[in-house]
């Protein structure tokens, strides 16, 4: 295989190049439990920042007892290192699906792939903001990055936040490592914060600083976008976080011509934060039939799910669909319509892959 | 107001007599954030234990340092008391709805009122188990009451557990009050568990005795009741414990003949453990237009939120919807057909209101 930009595997779908937005077919997302370095999808805002691991620092301040400024030898030989096997998934992941109802305009048309698996190795945040003396006011914490991107109002370094609570809670990295070997540039070299089941957006890449606030972040990606559905006239849209159940299909990709015979159908589900996949069902004829599939043990409780069944379809045009239900019983709702919002953000409705058979 | 049975108000609507299940008329639940105690919906599996609060005693053992006899004044003088509005919700909430696409033999037709809110004041679960040294190997902490219930196969007094997380999150409460009064008997005098945020099947009345376990309770409410989907051939189905998120409309009642002008809707909307209720919509018109209604401030983190909106109705048929997101923004199914299984759990589609204006 060749390689792509950005050290890519040739065959991702690109929707963008700078910045650099892409995401890998569903064939080789498909293929593996953790996604390899350069299948992994790749979502930016801005030009990748090429930061030099010696000249890096990490400045931790805001309402903290004491300041730190950290090098990367710091951090390893400070902290304690934890690793865990954490799927990431952009806001945007499915929208494809939504722009079959309605268009989204100015938004990526992500498939079932905005989303990838991968081992991150790094230090608690929970442990540096301790270190630092993290002050009982401080309600949210901030993660910075260099990368200025210009579809901000105002053009703007990337910075969001997250709450003080799920930032303390120890599953939340500053990770150096991606599947045992340093971070990539264009994921977020030498350091960046990985907040399992919450939405990629919050897993600052390139990051250079973190600051302990009594406000979240007022930074257009925390304060304008990422909210749902942020409408001019609902300025208190909800501010994404957590990510919700979903599932996806991804092979036969959408509009595969098939010949007769047993057809494999592959796909993943998750998960919300706090809770589990209980069951994935999948028909094979529009929602007419469904059967139960047998789901893949994940690799953490951050991590994806991955299944696969196989049916014998009949010539023709078919409609197949799948559904999730978690461990509360909630599913998902049926049709994008009803999902469909301004800004494409959270598709969770039942995928739907149509396939001719000859 | 007259009194019902059990001390309630006289226009219950009594789905069984022994064991008493009833439930409170819509326009009584919309009334008040926090329902009166004559208001408040029951779910039983058995006659009501008349328990004299004077011989009662509660029973702590199982995997503990120390297994304790508490008498009532035991829990009131040793424990610090802790109160929290709390509403608690039948897991067949609703489920109405689903008999409307297929009957449910054999389960009660509940409405939405199957769900009430109180303020409950006890003692909190992870301090008693803290006194009596819960074990590490403790993963489980099941709850048994004297009721014995004729519908478990064998009949057997009722027991439940919940797993060690959750019993030890201090938000559980061993509570002796309900809206600043002893618990009635109905509700479950001397002492229930109150469990936030999980089916009311968790939250036990009468308590007498609470178990540390290595593994969930093996009786009949836990292990073969309260299963989705609970049937024959699946075994290994899921075991509800925490509720998603559901809304519901409580007037006007489905099927009612209105007046023509203005018509006031009302509901009320609540997210799972861990969760917010982000935006509830109303449709007066079968889904077409959409309305986001205000949502009252909930008492508290396991309480629900009431909302109310007025329309100018047309004359003939009309079929009001509704729609809640959380703050993952995940929604709810659109159509009961979805969510539909064999004992009619955990119904959280739109609900559907048809109405006549004359």
């Amino acid at each position: 295989m060749t390689m792509g930009m950005w050290d890519k595997r040739d065959d991702m779908v690109v929707h963008g190049r700078e910045p650099f937005n892409a995401e890998p077919p569903g064939t080789a997302l498909a293929r593996a439990a953790v996604t390899p370095a350069d299948t992994f999808y790749s979502r930016n805002h801005g030009p990748v920042p090429r930061l030099d691991p010696a000249d890096w620092r990490l400045t931790v301040d805001g309402l903290v007892a004491r300041p730190l400024l950290l090098t990367l030898d710091d951090l390893r030989s400070r902290f304690a290192a934890a690793e865990a096997t954490v799927t990431l998934q952009c806001a945007g992941n499915r929208r494809a699906d939504l722009t079959a109802v309605r268009a989204v305009p100015g938004e990526t048309p992500w498939g079932p792939g905005a989303l990838s698996t991968a081992r991150f190795r790094g230090a608690r945040l929970a442990d540096v903001l301790a270190h630092a003396g993290i002050a009982p006011e401080a309600a949210h914490v901030a993660f910075r990055a260099p990368d200025v991107s210009p579809s901000a109002d105002p053009p703007q370094p990337y910075e969001v936040s997250v709450p003080r609570d799920r930032a303390l809670t120890p599953d939340v990295l500053l990770a150096w490592s991606m599947n045992d070997a340093p971070l990539p540039p264009v994921h977020g070299a030498p350091l960046r914060v990985v907040v399992p089941g919450w939405i990629g957006a919050r897993s600052v890449k390139w990051l250079v600083r973190v600051t302990a606030r009594a406000a979240p972040s007022d930074g257009y990606f925390q304060a304008t976008a990422y909210r749902l559905p942020p409408t001019d006239d609902e300025p208190d849209g909800v501010t994404l976080g957590p990510v919700p159940l979903n599932c996806a299909v991804l092979t036969p990709s959408d509009g595969a011509v098939l010949p007769r015979g047993p057809v494999e159908v592959t796909g993943y589900a998750l998960a919300g934060e706090g809770r589990t996949v209980a069951r994935v069902e999948v028909s094979p004829d529009g929602g007419r039939a469904w059967s139960r599939v047998a789901l893949d043990e994940p690799a953490g409780p951050g991590a994806w799910q991955r299944w696969r069944t196989t049916f014998d379809l009949p010539a023709g045009d078919v409609l197949v669909l799948a559904r999730a239900w978690d461990s509360t019983g909630a599913g998902m709702p049926e049709s994008p319509a009803s999902v469909w919002n301004p800004k494409g953000y959270v598709t969770n409705s039942w995928p739907r892959v149509r396939l001719h058979v000859r």
